[in-house]
């Protein structure tokens, strides 16, 4: 199949651009590196060393494989960029990583919440535009996230609900209560493709992911330059990867709040299966597809007991430390999110157990000398804007 | 109370501007002149002429009233500008319509698109960091649209509906199917708007509007310098106020498909009364509160047919045509909404009835000399790029 990954530097990008090609299948990918560039402005990196661009990238994938992954470095918010991409490859499926994924970075400033909601939402209607003129019979496997919903009290569906109100009946697009201008971003995308499918017929995967966590897939051990990128710091870090690191090197997890915030996480291996699966069974013509991607529910506390536990089997004395929330978040609340549809598509979990964590431990003890630990604890406060002006009273 | 609208050169916004400063309130305007441009770059007008500047328009109001209203030409995609305003003008409420308000011009090509959900969603989020940062305790009053729900099977409630699922409750957003690229930009702004409010504990009323008809307000009767614009174009015209022009110049009524579709309607002196009630009923800090703010809903056939009706006892022979409909829509759907807030608050619509529809005509046959009848017919197709590109197979 002709796959199309935007996005392709990524943690995830990266590695599902090595999967495909692993598979048989033809593989292009573009990024214009804002991740990269996000993490020299404020002075962090990967804590694996990750080579440092795609061509160098593909050459060694070439090199170790015999593969070829064609590799574009260029900004999906061009259109005359996504527009000769998709009309020269006419790619089957097109596999959609390309915007700024942190919700942290999207509250640093005014700036930075305008960028994110432009940068994802003009990205992906550059996408939608030239699907519809160039490849419309190709599907697009978007990667949302299960933020979308946000924690409502009632059991979250995948992508739709059937609500019965006053003695009629609709299926409809599930409320969406996101918590960050980064996941509103998300939001605000998830429209405009359903929509775009309506309109257009176009065939589109919405997957609403949970946390991923882990640092290797099958190709990402192959060799060292195919490592895939890591990150721990509070902007583009996530909590179990992040509560890992804090364990190797001793500094304190960081628990925002009381710990009682829940959602769903899923091993990076289980990212690729989930994303091989919605692309081998494409969505139908004008069908808008919502899948709930993770594998577990787990409460920021159980985490960060689970790292515990597992870190003093491993030898780590590991401490915990409830941080003041920067976050505007409930921290005891119900949660209970579906996700049965890529299961139904033959997903089989990894889940989450010691060993796991503790070969983690083993991963990053390599790397750590790499570590910047100032990078560490929350600065970035999304009442921001009201409290640094002075002006909450 | 001191009051900033936005969009204030407007259908809407100028005779929003006139009606507060008569009620004694300190009212300032801004405009880009947004539609003005959009209207000379297809070669359009106001069927009414309206003079060619808001401090032209201020004058003039000065003129006739002796009062003042302050305007500044400029864009709030802008920060500085907008910062500027909420610095110094410390406004106690913000009316805003400053959008790009249209449905087709979203829809002529991918860089209206673009610019659309750019100029809306990026004006918006300069709004509420303005107020974030100066004046945390202003309301918010923002122009949305019924067209956010688009026609669900259900009664569409007013922005939240309790959901009962699996045997728990929730209060949820109601789920939106927005039916163009504009209506689409609406709603993403609730989204940002309603989070806002959560982080931030600001106040803001969304006012989902119906569609607007009528040519005259108390203060547009004062002087002819003082109308109010009025389009009729494809682009920028609504179906009430098309019908009547097409009814006055002799023009087969463009129903659009089968002419089902159904909407809530009312009257331009109710906007004022109800966005004058909204903003003298503020919200409550960190509320996110939703209106519905129409009168009554009619399908597009039985408002061609009272046009008919209300031409025939006027004198004029009056056509219908069911043409091409240009948009993606359901053209036979259940439709009942939801308006009992604003009724609360004291609203005292004004119904449409045939003294109305003839009192229009009578004051389109005054500027009936103006209209360019070449700009009357649909032309901007929601299916476009798949049409226009050759690629619907």
């Amino acid at each position: 199949m002709r796959i199309l990954i935007l996005g392709g530097d990524g943690y995830l990008g990266w590695a599902t651009a090595m999967h495909f090609s692993k598979r048989g299948h033809e593989v292009h990918a573009i990024d214009n590196y804002l991740r990269r560039r996000a993490h020299q402005e404020q002075g962090t990196d990967s804590l694996t060393p990750v080579l440092d661009s795609l061509p160098a990238r593909a050459e060694a994938w070439k090199d170790v494989t015999g593969l070829d992954i064609g590799v574009t470095e260029d900004n999906i918010c061009e259109y005359d960029v996504v527009a000769r991409l998709f009309r020269e490859l006419r790619p089957e499926a097109v596999i959609h990583y390309g915007e700024m994924p942190s919700a942290p970075y999207s509250h640093k400033s005014r700036e930075h919440t305008v960028f994110t909601q432009y940068n994802n939402v003009v990205g992906t209607l550059n996408v939608l535009f030239a699907m519809a003129e160039h490849t419309p019979d190709a599907h697009l496997v978007k990667l949302g996230t299960m933020g979308e919903y946000g924690t409502p009290s009632i059991d979250i569906e995948e992508g739709f609900i059937e609500i019965s109100h006053n003695g009629r009946k609709d299926t409809l697009p599930f409320p969406k209560l996101p918590g960050s201008w980064y996941h509103l971003s998300k939001v605000h995308d998830s429209h405009n493709i359903h929509f775009a499918c309506r309109i257009w017929g176009l065939r589109a995967t919405d997957l609403n992911q949970g946390v991923v966590y882990g640092i290797h897939t099958e190709e990402t051990r192959l060799d060292e330059r195919l490592l895939t990128r890591f990150d721990y710091d509070e902007v583009f870090g996530t909590a179990l990867n992040r509560f890992c690191l804090q364990a190797v090197i001793g500094h304190p997890l960081t628990v925002y709040g009381q710990g009682g915030q829940t959602r769903g996480y899923l091993n990076i291996v289980d990212t690729l299966q989930c994303v091989e699966l919605a692309t081998m069974n494409p969505a139908e013509e004008g069908e808008f597809r919502v899948f709930n991607q993770f594998t577990e529910q787990f409460s920021i506390l159980e985490l960060a007991e689970l790292v515990q536990k597992a870190g003093a089997e491993y030898g780590l004395q590991v401490e915990m430390e409830h941080v003041d929330n920067p976050r505007v978040e409930k921290e005891e609340h119900y949660y209970n999110a579906m996700h049965s549809k890529l299961l139904d598509l033959g997903l089989k979990p990894h889940l989450l157990s010691e060993t796991l964590i503790e070969s983690m431990f083993g991963e990053i003890e390599k790397h750590k000398d790499r570590v910047i630990p100032e990078l560490i604890m929350p600065k970035t406060r999304w009442r921001g804007v009201r409290e640094t002006q002075g002006a909450l009273e």
